[in-house]
């Protein structure tokens, strides 16, 4: 039996550092956007996609569904963002085949929503705090935190929204949501955790 | 120093239970609804705005503000169902200075939002729970629970909608949403217990 965390997160919670805690807490493995992109380029997994129409590639698998040079199944073309999530989807279900992990980002949730011993948490926090840690963790200014922190809450509920058919950040989407700007980073760890089965990782 | 544990829910949450639990656990007041509508009742603070008409009241005074029989300051004819939100935010704000407590519902998390030592909650769960604890709690058949179900949504939701300017059940008005069709209801009141500093009860 596995224990599968995934933390959906707002530019500037603090998730991504929330989600390393709780595996290094819970000695289980941690897969962030990183991690998957590139076990994904790696396992090929996009090949079958390029193969079916026959078209040759080399180097950094990704990088060039990215640049538009393939096609979905049976020739028809598939927009490319759908090839790279069919990819990453893979990639996350046999993550998950080798057991208990801590997933960020990458729609996880939806991912694995059949499978038993998920806990889908989301991270968010007040404007002040997400601003102050883009500006302590990035090196960006507060204007330009602000604006990044925008165009990320845009983009990742778009990218949900087209995905899963479900809106980012809709509660009825988690079990459990946490202010991190209420609580702090390691508080919100320690949360996670103490939610856990520990005989069930 | 107090602390205020504010407590939004959705019908069939068991959210009520959970704000009961948490009070008992803690050895704090509770407060809902019934309770507040009860102590604006016999507080006579609507009497104000009864006396600035120039109106006479005896008996049930919110039946009576519910009635239609009530004016605003100034004579200047107030919706009711403001006067009712504006004796039911002072009765707040007066329980709120005797100390420590868990308050359920009546746009609380609002009314409290800058008071030191606030804990805003909101409990969700999916409709599968929520219309199996409908049926148990409350009696309802399944058909009739899912329709009041999704009747009180569009009423709290329009209802703290008005009130607070704010969407109901978003996340940006709470620091802490827990699923309770996925821990159970013990469980949530004891993870809202576990973040509660129990020196500044």
């Amino acid at each position: 039996m596995s224990t599968f965390i995934t933390i959906g997160r707002e530019l500037g919670s603090g998730g991504r550092t929330i989600g390393k805690l709780v595996a290094e807490k819970l000695g289980i493995p941690y897969y962030d956007r990183e991690l998957i992109d590139k076990a994904a380029e790696e396992s090929g997994f996009a090949a079958e996609f390029i193969e079916a129409s026959e078209q040759k590639v080399t180097g950094g698998l990704l990088y060039k569904l990215g640049m538009g040079m393939s096609y979905g199944y049976d020739n028809r073309v598939l927009p490319l963002s759908n090839q790279i999530y069919l990819t990453q989807r893979k990639v996350i279900k046999e993550l998950a085949e080798k057991g208990s992990c801590v997933i960020v980002g990458r729609c996880a949730d939806d991912i694995l929503k059949d499978s038993e011993g998920l806990l889908r948490v989301f991270i968010y926090s007040d404007m002040e705090h997400r601003i102050a840690r883009a500006v302590k963790c990035y090196g960006m200014n507060e204007l330009t935190a602000k604006k990044e922190i925008r165009k990320s809450d845009k983009e990742r509920a778009r990218h949900y929204g087209i995905f899963t058919d479900q809106h980012w950040g809709d509660r009825k989407n988690y079990d459990l949501m946490l202010n991190s700007g209420k609580f702090g980073i390691e508080p919100c760890a320690d949360i996670i955790c103490k939610l856990v089965d520990k005989s069930k990782l």
